[in-house]
């Protein structure tokens, strides 16, 4: 693990760091801020997976989450979208290939040969960050936004006991059902419908749900809220009365805008889980 | 004036507008952050200049201000940093040309035709923001980050009354003196000194001074620190005993994530000026 960057932010640092994935087969860079308390012993840690297009530092430099994670003490994760690289599969649209990696492990031709990002974020990540720095790795949480806040989701219920609390920012809640989905698990995962619905919010709320609060934040002028599928998500959440909220928030769209404005209220509702 | 982007932000609107600037004689592009009490009537203003090679947008995105303008119920204004377009003089480095307009009115050739940054934000862009948007002019501050602490110190002191605080993170004090000016001065301004000094943040302290209270903050890390002459306004506002502080702030650098960090400080000691 190499050291790229690292900034005093908050009283904290803010660091990115490089390393070679073996789950993706291809260098990969992440994010991880770290509070001051970070110094004198282990810290919860906050997964943040980002959206479409998006590198590592969209986030850690437009939500403004680092301050509240200062507040409370809490680190932050920023894991890239996507395997990247000369070498690796790529598409001309923005929502497949770079940039698009939707959390999955990919079985076809020829993304399976990087497009691992299931076992990056879930395995590989999270071993390299407990092994090198001060995270306290029995309290986890995890968020994220839009294609992000669909990999928070589907981390989350998949993961038993792994979090403690969930959350998410205009999250993708059925890709099987939506344009943001069913292009990419069709790509990645290919013809057989079963292994999409291991990686479907909503599936996975009808199967089993979550062992912890969910918050889940949406803007009813969200640019793209045909491709979100809420209604389905809030419809499974319902049934399930699974603990959470699923909240509409009056003009705000899909912009980090949007997020930032939220972000303290996400990051309390974690540290709430977290310290518990 | 046209509307390039609204997005719904903290409960308010950051937005992003375009109009032709008669100063730079070129369309020029600015943010304006309006909190929700805008809706209701005028609310102070607090100005916001950017450093070198940034645009409207980086502070914008990135320094965190909106949500603590919004608590304090403050609108914020991004002006740009130079003229820019294809037929508006440049040059290569990233510090003399676009992006590096150091809001002063170029004399020199080729520069004169539209480097004329000084009358943009201390004339041109204020009547325009005024003009059109909900904005109380007898309450307003100003800010700013590296040659936008510079921009933003000597306005605050060449312009009495217009605002009731200033404050900078760290800014180029002295630029009569430093590597991030000498050069600048000589290309916009001639080898005329007497013009520079009307842009130098420590002859302007040792001349006159601020009619109000100053706030700055630099970091102890600041890899430009050499290039900030922090040293001189320093010494300048303690002869003049003016009302105000430098900072140093341990660990910190020139980035924005140390701008972030002190930016709920910063609009909080404008806002007690504004509210006053």
């Amino acid at each position: 693990m190499e050291t790229v960057s690292k900034n005093r932010c908050f009283g904290g640092v803010q660091g990115v760091y490089t390393h070679h994935s073996d789950a993706c087969a291809c260098p990969m860079t992440f994010g991880l801020f770290l509070p001051e308390e970070a110094e004198q012993g282990p810290v919860p840690l906050l997964w943040y997976l980002s959206g479409l297009t998006c590198t590592h530092e969209n986030a850690m430099v437009k939500a403004g989450a680092q301050g509240w994670a200062a507040e409370h003490g809490i680190a932050l994760c920023f894991p890239d979208t996507s395997p990247r690289g000369e070498d690796v599969a790529d598409d001309p649209a923005y929502d497949l290939g770079h940039g698009a990696g939707f959390y999955v492990n990919a079985t076809e031709s020829p993304w399976s040969a990087h497009y691992r990002m299931w076992d990056y974020v879930t395995e590989e990540l999270p071993s390299i960050v407990t092994a090198n720095f001060a995270i306290d790795e029995e309290r986890q949480a995890v968020t994220g936004h839009s294609m992000g806040g669909h990999g928070a989701l589907t981390m989350a219920m998949s993961l038993p006991g792994r979090f403690r609390s969930a959350s998410a920012f205009a999250p993708i809640c059925a890709p099987t059902q939506s344009e943001w989905g069913i292009k990419q698990f069709t790509a990645y995962l290919g013809a057989d419908k079963a292994a999409w619905a291991r990686h479907d919010a909503t599936a996975l709320m009808e199967a089993r749900g979550f062992d912890g609060p969910i918050l889940i934040d949406t803007g009813t002028d969200d640019q793209f809220g045909d491709f979100l599928s809420t209604e389905v998500l809030a419809a499974a959440m319902a049934k399930r009365r699974q603990e959470g909220a699923i909240r509409l928030q009056k003009g705000y769209d899909h912009s980090y805008f949007f997020v930032a404005s939220f972000m303290e209220e996400h990051v309390a509702f974690h540290a709430e889980a977290l310290w518990a």
